[in-house]
């Protein structure tokens, strides 16, 4: 049973798993869609009944039914590098590959749909909130009386976007940013705006889940941290990561999102208050662990190789997305 | 509790609906995400643990926890007639909207996830056999090899594409045309394939599934049909469709696909062969079904609403899109 990675030539994360893997046997094939019809080709067959599929790249021949785990790390746009690209090419060959792929009983790191479901930060909020974990007060709307009434109840707020990351090419993050008291808010009209009670923090946290393993890192605030710095990929280079345990209701919420959520993989940030308190900001289904894992140590690329190496679900389950991950639950 | 129709104002489909919605009393919102941030507003608040969100559209404030059902009709591209329009505009007007819904009890036809699913065509092929609809021999590949053997053991074959539609605009629908018997299928090798057995035909059959109500229409082929003529969209007008009876074997196949695939509506087309069986081409989870309808006056805009009218599931389950569709099952 094959380990397939989906993702780009140059991942250095992808590379430090498939080192684990490839030290304890499993077999993995490594392609990147956007190879497609290139040097990766497809073919799948359904006759009598039955479906038999095939998969080639760099010379080497896979059977979907013979996959135990499929990681969708950071995939091209398929047939994005064929001779002809085209918006048809890419749809067509898009649709060929995800489409046999997602009729095998695989597990997934992390299921598409899933995945594009994980993306939504007001169904993250929601679901933080029906598992337990505290969400600290936060308004998304377009209408700027509820944005000015908002901030009356709550003066300390910081901004951020609603989506993530700017979709320009490549991608920029907009740093988070804290609202000035005497803010006006009549732009709120032109487009959501996410407003959040801000946090006064003792640490940032970052929960990494693989499975049912949590891995938790703390970088406690800097002293003399400016209290305007608030988005920790934009602040100072301060205190290390460290290796940090996962109060025990914690974790069992976090696990309950992943459950919910049918995430396999998912990287959380909290803040941590004065009283210890962690606060939910975000679960990003394909959040980058490298920095973590070099910091702390902790073996978090190992983690996920064992993930993708345990035996596929075998399930003749087809559409429910619980059976992709039956090893989170 | 309210039914919410995201769709285009030029919809008369959904006019049909909500005539029948108007004459039985439920409250009915419907509003196109292409008029955020014009006329079409939100704004959700978390706090203390729960969720209170609000939709604005033509002047009516509809409460996201007082939706029965959502049903995604035709909506435009979120905050697509802004402004400003923007590829970032959009995708926070997206999230934002869609972000709130998904964290919501109301039923969907379809839900998005569920949606995007369907619209891939080896997995609906994979289901259909899994769930013992007959299934005509069918290849998706790049491999010209494969294509070669295949056309040897089937020689009478169609082809069509993989993804449905071309993707211009407006949308191109790229007709199922027959494969010639002396077919060279090197170009095979430049972008994913599909040729599958085909069907000589006494009819097609479409059959629309709007929860577990089945509503199946025939159209006898014309006795003077061309056989070259495999597309019944692109034929030229021949008997009319009318009402038939869905054997109970296909019913139950039926039945079991749309709880797999959580769709609470699907429009299937089958053809009927000589032998009177019915062989599954394709579940399109948005067909149209207004033609039907006038053809055959079967109710089926008045069952739509009859659906969208149930209660919402008032489940806390959050992630899961079963509990959307609890009506299908």
């Amino acid at each position: 049973m094959t380990v397939l990675i989906l993702t780009s030539e140059e991942d250095v994360t992808a590379d430090m798993v498939v080192v684990h893997l490839n030290a304890s046997g499993v077999p993995v094939v490594r392609l990147d869609p956007a190879d497609l019809t290139g040097g990766v080709s497809l073919s799948g067959e359904y006759v009598h009944g039955s479906f038999r599929g095939h998969l080639s790249a760099g010379g080497r021949l896979v059977s979907i039914g013979g996959l135990r785990s499929v990681w969708v790390r950071r995939p091209g746009t398929p047939a994005g590098r064929a001779a002809q690209p085209s918006a048809w090419l890419t749809e067509e060959a898009s649709q060929a590959l995800y489409g046999m792929l997602r009729g095998s009983d695989a597990r997934w790191m992390n299921h598409p749909d899933a995945a594009r479901r994980a993306r939504h930060k007001p169904w993250q909020l929601r679901l933080a909130q029906r598992r337990g974990l505290p969400v600290p007060a936060t308004l998304i709307t377009t209408f700027p009386r509820a944005a000015r009434e908002f901030a009356e109840r709550y003066p300390d707020l910081v901004v951020k976007p609603v989506s993530g990351a700017h979709p320009q090419d490549p991608p920029r993050a907009v740093p988070t940013s804290r609202v000035a008291p005497d803010a006006d808010f009549s732009a709120v009209a032109f487009g959501p705006t996410l407003l959040q009670r801000r946090i006064a923090k003792r640490a940032d946290i970052r929960l990494t889940a693989v499975g049912d393993r949590l891995l938790a890192a703390r970088k406690a605030a800097s002293p003399d941290a400016d209290a305007d710095e608030v988005d920790v990929r934009f602040a100072a280079p301060g205190l290390p990561w460290q290796p940090v345990d996962v109060p025990p209701r914690t974790a069992e919420a976090v696990r309950a999102y992943l459950r919910d959520a049918e995430l396999a993989y998912g990287a959380f940030d909290f803040v941590e208050d004065a009283d210890g308190t962690w606060w939910f900001l975000e679960c990003n289904q394909s959040g980058q662990f490298g920095f973590v894992e070099v910091e702390t140590g902790q073996p978090i690329a190992r983690t996920i190789a064992e993930w993708l190496a345990l035996p596929a679900t075998g399930e003749e389950g087809t559409a429910h997305l619980n059976g992709r991950n039956s090893a989170v639950s």
